[in-house]
């Protein structure tokens, strides 16, 4: 009796405390980190008001112009495809991609978690200049939606489950940014998405709706099928108002639309973006694979992602245009709750490498030599310039792409990039920087509480390092709020186990000089117009 | 200006809740998980009047008894070593003892902290017999000692630092304990200790000194490292009351003391207790090997380790007693803040594998075979019994032992050993058991907030699998505090990546079932007295 009072009493003094907070998450907002910027900023462009081909232009009539066929798979970690090294999962067409082509073992998604990663793949730019820092929310109007997102970053603010819960500054992928496929369009690409979009919730605001973004075609859902309620579209139509659980059988669904438009469009150039809604959770694969992997449901999602990217390929070979396609297969970040990094650090919304990195495979037979293994760092952004380069087509000229042409290390160049920094954003922070060899993660000690517990392991163990650095003769030390910022060398320290800002410190200072002039000058034109 | 004040009335509402918060915690007490266990049920044996020659007895007068160098690192992590893959640090000496002897790939230590993994492996028995949930802490009476123990009690509480912070029971290892040296000097062992002690802080309570529980010779640490005031004895003396920062010279120290105690005891048979302060934070590495790993501060710990391990063989081979000896090399838990548990999930203090499972070598030229590797499970606890049979001493006759004789397996008979439960401990919960290849992690519904932040993972875990397990046709998924058990397949699934209760529930609940019935048995009796 006496415990169950003790009990009663701490929820009491619990529930106490959460409304403390909630009312100051309330009345306050969570706005103080975005750097002073405004949702108006991502607004009103001059691309609003006038067509791409002003911005952008054919360069090249004698580029190769291959068709494109870019699969991206949804919290698909490190760790997880055979070719990566996973013993529970079996992933026979990816790794089959890898060896009749390439694969990056380096390969940063543009941001740690769903929305930003896509938006940074799409535009070839860091998500921030798109507004976009967090996954994006579904925004209607039912009580049930509000209720679903508010609980989900109320729990994430307060530490309790670990989940992304921050603002954006913007409710989808502003028009005013020039996509994949508009810059494709100029040069003749027939242009598809299908499966999960998560760049604004067109179900509310049909200027988000992926038609207004350069795709012709359209099959798929509005948000992240944990997203509830979940729409499913065909084109301009809503088919189902919410898919619920009932999502076995979509995988296969997106896959047949897939090779139905790749039939349609056979003549050539077309842009496909398969975006799965697989392996991210809940996990729902059909009953071909419900059970078949040594992964669970998370392995099963899997083993049917390879087995959908395994029917693309094959109808590609059927219609004789494996030579004339360039397939792609990556993922948009590290793996959430279930799903490996592999021997990487942290995983979806960290900054520790098993956030960011994914597994990269891609094929375009005689041109990218079989069996490449590619060490070099390369980033999301990089697509976008990639595949234009591909397509002959030149880069905006109003806006700043951030990623590079690396079709030099597709294709098997291994020299042929200088070396470049990349950098990882964490919301609208710009947290860390990798070059070459060399990761940093700067001092953190800016930010507010409470913190987002996917910031915690940084934290900790920045108290750690500070501990480390007290000057000698200190007598009592007492964990404080001082964080330090940390060095690591990333191909001997896969893990982001050991801090080496004190056997390099040169170059601790360098790269954390180097990413703070770059911070300052991206938030001096967040938008990069020119 | 608004920024500021934005900034300000957040913090005065974050401080009502940690005041809130930090009420609840003084008023309530932590205690409600202890499973009605009082403080009291660990006083009082019958060994407390006896000596333990009335429970414990030598069996084999034609046993080997060879000598026993037992060396601890502290907080070293699975992936810490050169045999275990490190790219980042050299350990020759370790790797050496490896090829001349045997590796254990699937060693856990008895609890995923240092205090009650060091009872473990001292006892034989998991450590909440004895009363040990979590990291003792120093109980001396200045203010600045309790305002030490308190904040970092407080910050963990909250979830701000991922440290261990949970009441013990006792304030260090009960005399009623039998250890490991107190049954080896039945053999005619002598005994000795060097390095951390961290079983008691007999700086205040003088029980709880290592000569009281069976060392003849103590030259080291009351508690651990960064425990300050830390303070450094040699044998029944006090030498320096607070080593503060300097610690950079007592690895050399404690190896030199190791040595010359060998010397000394070169009759045989010895026991030899080698319990390092490395790699635990803060690093101290001396003069010689600071800077010179690229593990940083922590690897140049690591190295210093090895080249004291290294240093204790050779003389053990200087003075020709390789042969008569057994040495053991292993660590106390998985990695903390800096360090690598290689592709295992998680850290020090968790359940997951990356907080238990620490490398073990061991050498014994001509009785094991060279380059043995041993996958099949075992625990800190197994050694007590392993080095009894040995010594030919018997086992306690008035307690339970939960370890098992694992010298079949540490001599290369791989199939020497039946399959048994290795049961996971966290704090006084039982959270998991390890059979065979598989693992279980049970349902963990009965957490009290705040949840402490190295359960929180397994919870956000449980979470994705509760919105897995929801009923098709439920339209909206709230997460809940809702949880569920995880099974794993070791073997090909070291990360703990991938839950496959759904492919094999029969399994799932067999290992349920076995966890629930140990834990209620174990605590009917938990003391284990016979």
């Amino acid at each position: 009796m006496r415990g169950v009072l003790r009990q009663a009493g701490l929820l009491c003094l619990c529930l106490l405390a959460i409304a403390a907070l909630l009312a100051a998450w309330l009345y306050f907002g969570l706005d103080a980190d975005m750097r002073g910027l405004e949702p108006s900023t991502f607004r009103n462009s001059q691309k609003d008001a006038a067509p791409v081909s002003r911005f952008i232009s054919v360069i090249d009539e004698a580029a190769p112009r291959p068709n494109i066929v870019l699969i991206l798979a949804d919290d698909l970690g490190y760790g997880d495809l055979g070719v990566q090294g996973s013993l529970a999962i079996d992933t026979p067409h990816i790794d089959r991609i890898a060896s009749q082509g390439v694969r990056l073992t380096d390969f940063y998604a543009a941001a740690s978690t769903c929305s930003p990663s896509r938006a940074g793949l799409l535009t070839g730019r860091y998500p921030a200049r798109s507004g976009i820092g967090t996954p994006l929310q579904a925004i209607g109007d039912t009580f049930a939606r509000k209720l679903t997102h508010r609980a989900a970053i109320i729990m994430a603010k307060l530490g309790v489950v670990d989940m992304i819960g921050g603002e954006n500054l913007v409710q989808g992928l502003p028009t005013a940014e020039i996509t994949l496929p508009e810059a494709l369009k100029l040069a003749g690409y027939r242009t598809a998405a299908f499966g999960k979009w998560h760049l604004g919730d067109f179900t509310e605001l049909p200027e988000y709706h992926p038609f207004q973004h350069g795709f012709d075609h359209f099959v798929g859902f509005n948000m992240s099928n944990d997203d509830f309620p979940v729409a499913f579209w065909r084109g301009g139509e809503e088919i189902v108002e919410d898919i619920g659980a009932e999502q076995s059988h979509y995988t296969r669904l997106f896959t047949e639309e897939a090779i139905r438009f790749i039939e349609e469009a056979k003549e050539g150039p077309f842009f496909v973006y398969m975006s799965h809604k697989d392996p991210h959770l809940p996990f729902f694969p059909s009953e071909r694979f419900a059970g078949q992997s040594d992964g669970g449901p998370y392995g099963d999602a899997v083993e049917e992602f390879d087995w959908s990217t395994g029917e693309i390929v094959a109808a590609l070979e059927r219609l004789g245009l494996g030579e004339q396609t360039l397939v792609i297969v990556t993922s948009d970040n590290g793996p959430w709750f279930e799903g490996s990094a592999g021997e990487l650090r942290g995983r979806k919304g960290q900054s520790f490498d098993g956030g960011f990195r994914v597994p990269l495979v891609a094929r375009w037979p005689n041109r990218i030599p079989a069996g490449t293994v590619v060490e070099a760092p390369a980033m999301g952004i990089d697509l976008f310039p990639t595949l234009l380069r591909l397509a002959g087509v030149g880069l905006p000229s109003d806006r700043v792409i951030d990623g590079s042409d690396i079709w030099p290390l597709l294709s098997g160049d291994t020299d042929g990039l200088p070396e470049r920094p990349l950098y990882l954003f964490h919301e609208f922070d710009v947290e860390g920087v990798r070059v070459g060899d060399w990761k940093y993660l700067r001092d953190i000690s800016h930010w507010t509480w409470p913190l987002p517990l996917d910031k915690r392991d940084n934290f900790a163990g920045r108290i750690a390092g500070a501990r480390d650095y007290t000057p000698p003769g200190t007598e009592i030390r007492i964990p404080t709020l001082g964080t330090w910022p940390r060095l690591f060398q990333v191909r001997r320290d896969q893990g982001e186990s050991y801090d080496v800002v004190k056997k390099y410190p040169d170059k601790a200072e360098e790269m954390g000089a180097l990413l703070e002039a770059w911070t300052r000058e991206f938030y001096e034109n967040p938008r990069g117009w020119k």
